[in-house]
């Protein structure tokens, strides 16, 4: 008798909503396999080949740190998200995944949108183009919060009055027809709120984990990461440990680098002129290798 | 001697702004192969199986009325878009394609919003959920107008003042250090305009005009797809005379519509009651094959 | 409290293995959701728009009918598949999809080869090009599996000798180191049995089904395709039912056709010459509507 | 005036047949893009952000080092390839791809089948269960070439029985009907040659290389990547020199050997049972960081 695999700590918290930002969250929907399903499917491929007993988690850390990527696609997972559109736009950017959104050409969106806490204020990074560094003054941070707020009530306003329609579905002023809410929905700020449905396999969701929890990553889109990071744990806790230290945590050194490390260990005293890195790479190799 | 494929007529047209919206357009930034691409490579397939002479117009239209997509991958083209932030998010959803999109974490949003012409403003559509009806008299048009207007205008003042710099990296108040431009972003509006380069094959932007040329496509996004379907019967005219033959303006038959069709060409008078169809499907084949 | 969804008919047939061909099966290992995620993930969509209660099997046809398709990515199966490599060379042209095969380069091959039953047998057709048409007569039909068995018998045994080791992982030659399997296997005929695990969504499985179980398919995918495709009945019964009305089942016109068709309907006798049809074109027309 | 970007060098070698094993080959058919178009692309996200000159170079050696795949997507190739079926099973798991195959349902198969070289024949390899590892002796490989050599020829004479038609299209015995192409193809070793057109993107095809050049590759796929690396040189020679330092030449450093090196450079002596990692594991980092 053949029964479906599942996995009980994570059927405990399927449909919890786990909350992220001021209005966002995740919840688990639904899924298939786990560790369980990449270790099924990898011993298919090697057959009676595999006479060497290897357990599972010396299977798992062995496919992960070697580039076997379709034993992960293997399980797969649906999340019910809600997220500000700024950070759907980021996240739509993972392809290989199945999506359903909320339409605002349909419904009527709820006023609800991001307004980021003390710890997410910063001013621009002086260092990284893309990213926030200092942060802001508790007098500027106050401006910052007032500002927001003051505009994302003001653009909801306006598409209440091109819609003609409050969100209760009441007409507004009899004399008029109101806009058709494809187009109204044009004047709202993209921090408002919308959600999905996301499904997509193990081995994409790493893909996306090692991206967006990264430090680089947008702070906001970081936070979804890490929940979805914690859900990775409990689902499959081989993969999330494999991960943590093959992936997340991993060194990548350049063949130069390679050379580098290799003469420091040789008792070679090497310098950024003769070590055939730029300062910038010189520098990311400092930091990475220097003891702790 | 091999020499590589070109279209001169797309040649002629490379590189040039064709306007979309009011501040939108597309270029044509670089293509591969056309019609003779698609020719080629189901060629191929057949191998000396095809001794019967089939001309190339005949081949493209056997392809592309029988399913056969393979070939039409084999010719690809890059564009260079404008468009609002909500068309960008519904044409991100045509996943088999590449992307390069302009950063707000790392440059300054221009101040560009969609303000819709005349003949886009309309209400909701009655019959139709996710569309628009009836066009908005003018007054009420004005009024639409002067909304988005002020709405937007008073968006990208917060935007410029949460940044505390203006687009010509100008500081504005020495006393404060300004929001990061990825957070300061989120008070714009997706009537903004964003851009990308987007790079697709001949197949799936087949698959793309047919949805997003369809008149249930919302009309902003319509906009860029017909003038797509203009460039594409430019660049690949047998592939556009196939498509509008096969594609765009073909008719679909259920099984249960099939049945009604025979029964009507053999003389038989048939009902909605007993023809099998729900009565929207019934609506929609007379609709579709009523005489004209 | 919040159960994961299941489905207790395919419940009931999980792990069963479905012989197909002399060798093959198909067997269920596991899937996630069914009808209901469909449902659940098109509601998501149109939020509190769709307040026209509508019935989960309107819904379905619904989206069918109207290209919607990613509410049917929402569901997903997984099986095991045993079936000779070149079934395998057409199955894998899918792409979208998971896919762990049985590796050669691993293991030693089973003796285990695909020979054609008697209602397989037959000529090259003379229509179609790719196709088989005539049966062949009793002695031929017999000639030609004793061919298949002879040659494949032969083909395994020179495998063995290259190999030098037969499946029992016995030496044959102590003098000898035998060819590796990586190599060996390549006198193996694309006849002989592979297997993997493939794992889909129901919108690419329903792709699969269109195009494998068409008469055109070859035959021995197409005993997999109808297998599969009556799990999917067992599976997701409304999308099953939806699939054959509204695909596999359907009538496609051309604009040229619809043209044609209307003229018809109005009374109007057409014949090929002023139809704006190919002759080819032209018969297609004449087959699919014929009153039956 | 805006004229379409080429690459001179690639157009010096387009449509150049390049042999690989004995019956194979490579061509370059077409392409779009290059390193310029990488560059164009990456300096679209950055938008006016990117004030500071940097040069291309500098530019791909960023964006290949910090996992920004995007703009690699953006450059495209089609390759005309001639390889055992075999290597085609292989090839063919890389799915973002673009395929057209000759098809032995259309059309008959030529007598060309994969001979290998004395260097390509070697034993089961004993420390990797899917490689080759020891040489044979002169006689096993004379005796290997031999046993390939009848083995197939009697597989083509099988599948010339079968057909009743020789490579000529002539019929055989005139009192037989023939077994249908498609059937009669079962016979076929999987050493036979095929063809196929297949294109994909910059990125993808290096990710293809980082697997296929690989020394744990089978020796004839690698062949042939070797061979398209070789091309990319030509094509891409900024993106070529970053592949060969960030991705092929580079070492991954889990968390655990991270510490490890950390520890050595601080002038700890560290042994494999303090260090966190497996015998395995600590294996291959002495391999990889010892001096050369």
């Amino acid at each position: 008798m053949f029964s479906r695999p599942n996995c009980p700590a994570l059927d405990a918290i399927l449909g919890q909503e786990f909350p992220i930002l001021n209005h966002g969250f995740i919840r688990v929907v639904d899924y298939m396999g786990g560790d369980d399903a990449v270790v099924q499917a990898a011993r298919v491929s090697y057959g009676a080949g595999t006479k060497t007993v290897r357990d599972d988690r010396a299977l798992i850390r062995y496919l992960l740190s070697h580039s076997h990527t379709t034993p992960f696609e293997m399980a797969e997972i649906k999340l019910h998200v809600k997220m500000p559109i700024f950070v759907a736009r980021q996240w739509i950017r993972h392809r290989t995944a199945s999506v359903n959104e909320y339409s605002a050409r349909y419904s009527i969106l709820d006023k609800e949108f991001y307004s980021p806490s003390a710890e997410a204020i910063a001013a621009q990074s002086d260092s990284n183009r893309q990213g926030r560094g200092k942060p802001l003054e508790l007098r500027e941070q106050n401006d910052v919060n007032e500002t927001i707020t003051a505009i994302s009530n003001a653009s909801y306003d306006a598409y209440v009055a091109l819609l003609n329609e409050n969100d209760q579905g009441e007409q507004l002023n009899p004399d008029r027809l109101g806009l058709a809410r494809e187009l109204a929905r044009s004047v709202l700020p993209v921090g408002f709120y919308t959600q999905w449905y996301w499904k997509t396999d193990l081995h994409n969701l790493l893909r996306f984990l090692e991206l967006r929890t990264d430090p680089h990553a947008q702070w906001e889109i970081r936070q979804y990461a890490l929940k979805i990071l914690d859900i990775v744990k409990v689902w499959a806790p081989l993969t999330y440990e494999a991960f943590i230290d093959f992936r997340s945590g991993r060194t990548e050194l350049s063949a130069a680098a390679t050379n580098v490390v290799q003469r420091w260990l040789a008792g070679e005293a090497v310098s950024q002129e003769d070590s055939g890195l730029s300062k910038r790479e010189w520098n990311d190799l400092q930091n990475s290798l220097k003891p702790k």
